[in-house]
């Protein structure tokens, strides 16, 4: 029936766009939590802090849209999964959104104290564009659909992971000289930005299991501690 | 069609069944994972560490069975909402398992130095049994629906809340003699709690809207940082 199926694709062309918008919005709100933490700039803080809840309103609206349309269409198999990972994909991104305003509710906190002294801004910098480069990756793939970009977004969250690493081992060297509450606010820093790369990890996967049917292997994923030995971060 | 609801029903029984156990095997992680930091008890650790799997494999069972019985029954309404909202539960379940294994994680790191030292131990110990105790709040909930207990796990979140708070806060206390790598330790176990007692009040969100078709307004919910000043914590 290709009617019913051409108004089915009118039904997840708006899903699509609102998954396209607020994965928009939360690269957007990672950008400029990083550039108000670089800055230490407020106010630009507070408008990240401020744009969270149109992301929320984004991800109501995708789940009553979802719910609608498989309480209308009834689908099954493929169209069925490929509804409920637009759910699975909708709750990761509005989570990334929050884990943005958490980095620029730290910035606020802390103003006009900078939250990353000395060497670790760089780090926390460079932990904020690759996360932002994360964003991009899966707009375009959520766009695309192109499965190729997978590995790529894969390969940019273990540069983050690594980031991730170096940030809180550098808070253990001897030459670490601006005691406790820098470390601890890094430590949370570091941890909102790993967890973001982590959730575009895994609309990368539901992406894939959308267009292959499969999902790879759970790779496991070490960071190093605080220490020199390994913990497995979460996914 | 009593008969199809007949069936329906059954189909509901074992979802039922896979949240109820998914629940206790997180608060039973959560429990050991507090013990194995409490006795520094790294084989009890380990052990945490090797039962997350059994976790997400029901949480792999609760997806696929959900997914067919949506697709047989072409579920409305209040039966589709409710089985999306455990569809919801289950991820909050299998992630409050992710979270007691890294605490975990991190028993076994330090091991043989204990995580907390000195007076934040009883603290994060205090953690550790609130988390269980927003647990078996869960489980009884998830058994009963009695909407009852959902002010009673929310009051006990606040707990685990005042004492996030109140741990971060002794870091930054001038008696605070332990230095960064413990600091940075109790940071992200303080946080793994918090998150974990998160996810039982999204639970708690669910189990109201499927029993009453509506969901509260949602609280602000205040965490100090490590300084005086608030931030909130992530929901």
């Amino acid at each position: 029936m290709p009617g019913i199926r051409h108004t089915f694709e009118a039904d997840l062309h708006r899903v699509d766009e609102i998954l396209l918008r607020m994965c928009e919005l939360a690269g957007e709100a990672a950008g400029d939590a990083t550039a108000s933490l670089a800055a230490c700039d407020v106010a630009l803080a507070q408008r990240v802090i401020d744009g969270d809840p149109a992301i929320d309103a984004l991800h109501h609206e995708l789940e009553e849209r979802l719910l609608h349309i498989i309480a209308r269409r009834a689908p099954v198999a493929t169209d069925l999964r490929m509804l409920l990972a637009a759910l699975r994909v909708g709750a990761d991104l509005e989570r990334m959104g929050d884990l943005a305003r958490h980095v620029a509710k730290l910035v606020r906190m802390r103003y006009p104290r900078p939250v990353a002294p000395g060497d670790s801004r760089a780090l926390v910098l460079d932990m904020g564009s690759v996360a932002v480069r994360l964003a991009a990756l899966t707009h375009a793939l959520l766009e695309s659909h192109d499965i190729g970009l997978v590995n790529e977004l894969i390969g940019v969250d273990d540069r983050l992971d690594h980031l991730h690493r170096t940030l809180l081992s550098s808070l253990l060297e001897p030459d670490w000289e601006h005691g406790v509450e820098p470390a601890v606010d890094l430590t949370l820093i570091a941890r909102f930005y790993e967890r973001y790369g982590d959730h575009t990890v895994t609309i990368a996967h539901q992406v894939q299991f959308i267009v292959t049917g499969s999902l790879p292997e759970p790779r496991p994923r070490e960071v190093a501690g605080p220490a020199r030995q390994k913990i497995v971060v979460p996914r």
